[in-house]
């Protein structure tokens, strides 16, 4: 069987343009955009907007909330100092502030906000497991 | 400003010993395992799993339900008998049935299963982004 992966990661929005603006207000650049979806590379994985009541339909889960439970996507970075400004950057776009940027009791640095709907994003520097350019995170790496 | 990255996926589960042996089930090797946390490596992210109250603090969010709103987190594979196989390989490991595999009118191939939390995984196949060995999508790659 093969082992653990993560090819795209897809957020349902309400609003596909606002979601869309805000993270291109962010400092995203789309890579695809139709009127039905909102592609971003990522570090080989693909970051996609999808408007909700179509993510609904394709999970084949019409009737749900869709609510997926606790969640938290994480970008790290190598210091303290990119990760306030992305949390900045993320704040001046228009993302509600859930935790501002602070030292963690596992010796790092994070904080966390959610985009328009509700996703939830980590911004955080792990002294441990230091991402790569693109914000690869390979354990013991 | 930084563009898109995912360095890691934590889901939040109510019973951290269950949803280990979930995934161990499915076929996942765990690289490490605590009394509080298990980290799998995936393609250049890592997928953790968390005790809900904890990612609950660590958000910032210790009030809120926790739901994320609509999120797909999708693995590719190159051939439709690979996503069968997982599909099987994953209701044998006791997630739940959302959607059987079937033929997409995007000319792809996919299914939806939730793991014992909700959490939702697409297992696709897609003729026009196809990944790389260990699950990578690069588009148009």
């Amino acid at each position: 069987m093969p082992g653990p992966r993560v090819s795209f990661v897809t957020l349902g929005v309400a609003d596909l343009v606002r979601s869309r603006e805000f993270y291109v207000a962010w400092g995203w650049t789309p890579a695809q955009v139709s009127e039905e979806i909102v592609f971003f590379q990522a570090n080989g994985l693909v970051i996609g907007l999808f408007g909700l009541a179509d993510l609904a339909v394709d999970q084949g889960r019409p009737d749900a909330v869709l609510g997926m439970g606790a969640m938290t996507l994480a970008q790290n970075y190598p210091t303290e100092a990119e990760v306030d400004a992305v949390f900045e950057a993320a704040l001046t776009a228009g993302a509600s502030e859930l935790k501002r940027p602070e030292p963690t009791d596992w010796g790092g640095y994070s904080g966390y906000v959610a985009d328009p709907d509700g996703h939830v994003w980590e911004l955080a520097m792990n002294p441990f497991s230091p991402p790569g350019p693109d914000g690869s995170v390979v354990l013991g790496g």
